[in-house]
């Protein structure tokens, strides 16, 4: 039996997020049947964690085990005749048997695309949060460095899943901008559900003036949801990479 | 009466290009409704050119006379909340009476991108033109110099319009590329019908090694359509720009 490592590249836009869902279209459940079409099996794939409906992945992990005799590195060719155009495998590898997509992760590594502009563009509609009224990026990038290290983040969670700790550690946060696209972009070794989203909301607002930078060590110590900003739409988010 | 110039961008792919026509949803006629929801009036909306159905625009000009008061520069906020989010309005101006989109223009400009990588990118589909095997780019960019300067490029033309002549002058025709992207980059006072698909299928052709660059100039003075490359795909050209 062989434990194949897929690595998945999707425009999430017409998908309800990874995970499988009785009456929707999900990726975990559009990659699975592409796998029995190929080697005949209803395999479990695992994912290297849930991501919502409408956020996209520049590279997303995840594994199953087969009998199949196909090379391990046929498999992305193969799937992606199975694929629809915007879900493809750019690569495949045998891993060892204890390589587990979700376990296995020590960093997580996810982007998220502000276009700040007059009007929308039609090419980045669905993968970008479209803000019309000015940032200042430079007070984004201040706040985002309190989010470094290791805090209980239970205040910048949505509620809804359960988790043996909401202490996470953040390795790197930063803002830049380059023309109109602000990016948030933030590694860390787990993220709680709807972290990277509230954490964005939260540095927009700082972005407005509607919150301060200084004050956002205080905001994350206190664990209060309400004290943060906004939850920042799917939209603009992208699983970025992930390291084992 | 007032002349309102229209700069607008959009993502072809879900349109029969610009032309009004009978049972198919095209740019000039998705523009047209949403000026009269905004002035009450059946315009005759002057275009730039005929983009074919999955061409994009990054900059395309229109124009349009209103009895309307409407300030100028208000259309394009005006219209952006008729327009669906793969059209959006990024300007309007008023020009003087004489301005008429097609021709009043002194040159245009078309990119054409091809993504040359192993898999296609779900970032981009319907926006460039995958090609798996590996291109040349140093002999199509060679091959591209041939087309400067003032030709008849009736060899580079499909047939079904008819104009008066076949003669155009090419100012820039470069070939260069960032990453996996290969882009075709073309500046004209004009383009026959298809012109920059065939001179792309053509440069392609070359970067295949099924054509050599040092025969550009000769298959060029043939105007023998059949000696040139293939109609490239609509998908990777982008009007870029129009001067006037």
């Amino acid at each position: 039996m062989q434990n194949i490592k897929l690595t998945l590249r999707y425009d999430g836009s017409a998908y309800h997020g990874w995970q499988i869902q009785n009456n929707a279209v999900t990726v975990q459940q559009t990659v699975t049947d592409a796998i029995k079409k190929i080697t005949g099996e209803d395999v479990n794939l695992i994912g290297c964690g849930r991501t919502d409906a409408g956020v996209h992945a520049n590279r997303y992990i995840c594994n199953f085990k087969t009998n199949s005799h196909i090379p391990p590195e046929r498999y992305a060719y193969a799937l992606n005749t199975h694929l629809p155009d915007d879900l493809v495998c750019v690569r495949s590898d045998v891993v060892n048997d204890e390589f587990h997509s979700k376990y296995s992760a020590k960093k997580k590594n996810y982007i998220y695309r502000i276009l700040n502009s007059e009007y929308p563009d039609p090419f980045f509609r669905n993968r970008v949060w479209h803000i019309k009224g000015s940032l200042d990026t430079h007070e984004m990038l201040r706040a985002a460095e309190a989010f470094v290290g290791t805090h209980d983040f239970s205040g910048f969670a949505s509620s809804g899943l359960t988790v043996k700790t909401t202490v996470r550690t953040i390795y790197k946060c930063e803002v830049y901008k380059e023309g109109d696209i602000i990016t948030v972009d933030i590694e860390g070794n787990g993220f709680l559900y709807n972290m990277v989203r509230i954490i964005t909301g939260t540095l927009v607002w700082v972005g407005m003036g509607k919150l301060r930078a200084e004050d956002m060590s205080d905001i994350i110590r206190s664990c209060d949801r309400t004290r943060g900003g906004i939850t920042a739409p799917p939209d603009g988010l992208f699983l970025w990479g992930v390291e084992y």
